[in-house]
């Protein structure tokens, strides 16, 4: 293939996003080639402005810029139930529908053995510690409604189970493949 | 939405590119800053030296990055044929078919006077100056089976017609949508 280097190597960089195969990635790639330097130059400066500005929360896991979370404990939340998920593509979705006002802790991941992700490996700690420290009294687990979605939240509810503390899991009837 | 402008930004210039919606792009971003700092850095590396690096041939219209083209004139290619296709991921296609030897001609796009794009928007100057210049005997058409494609073929062909040039264009029987 008589291609230069430098947009093999950005096909190869494409592909690796989700969503995206090698034809997909090549057609991207030739888009953004054949586009004005300018949008070039604005891809990246978007991409080093998220790399420089944008970390986690150290509470709840969610993207923050200016180190303030406006989705931790504040006037607007209600500060007595966590909403337990795994990505924070989720935290998004029950941001955009509305209705929910608690708290949120992303924890990385779930279970999963066969792929050598323990619950060292999540955020499991700093959720132990948000237990101890602030007052909640609800931890709602959306956990995502598969096997190994199911096995975070009943280890979550097993291992934080404690008075005073109600653990709710999110009702389930979605259409298959619909999660 | 409580996300990051940076994020926000970020999804904004990915959802510009082809067969990208706004929930693909959020995935792919959400993806990428979630992973490690060096893939990021690598990816705006990469961005960057295809933007330093890669040109378009003057002659056909390729990418090429060193200043050489190897698609053009050389001792590898049969200098007597030029395949005229829309766009650099047809070059691509005909080059990992394999089989075709000959030299390559990009348009850049077709013509659309719906869209206000007319011969000088093409590369139509420089494919004259080759049929002037390079002892070209075939000249092959494969712009795209659409409506607007085959009056770009009938242009070429009528404005190119001289003696001695065999102008055709692609076998068709493609299934629908299959272009």
């Amino acid at each position: 293939m008589p291609l230069p280097r430098a947009i093999t190597t950005l096909i190869g960089e494409f592909s690796r996003l989700p969503g995206v195969g090698k034809r997909g990635a090549e057609r991207m790639v030739f888009d953004l080639v054949s586009a004005s330097p300018e949008r070039l130059e604005s891809l990246i400066g978007s991409l080093r402005s998220v790399l420089e500005e944008v970390e986690l929360c150290p509470t709840c896991g969610f993207f923050i810029s200016n180190g303030e979370c406006g989705l931790c404990c504040g006037r607007s939340r209600d500060c007595g139930s966590i909403l337990v998920v795994e990505s924070p593509q989720e935290v998004l979705a029950v941001e955009n529908a509305g209705g929910y006002r608690g708290l949120y802790h992303v924890l990385g991941g779930h279970l999963s053995p066969l792929k050598g992700v323990g619950p060292g490996d999540l955020r499991m700690d700093t959720l132990s510690q948000r237990l101890a420290n602030e007052e909640v009294q609800e931890l709602i687990l959306a956990t995502s409604p598969t096997v190994e979605g199911d096995a975070t939240a009943l280890y979550i509810a097993r291992e934080y189970h404690r008075d005073g503390l109600t653990i709710t899991r999110l009702g389930r009837g979605v259409p298959m493949g619909g999660s």
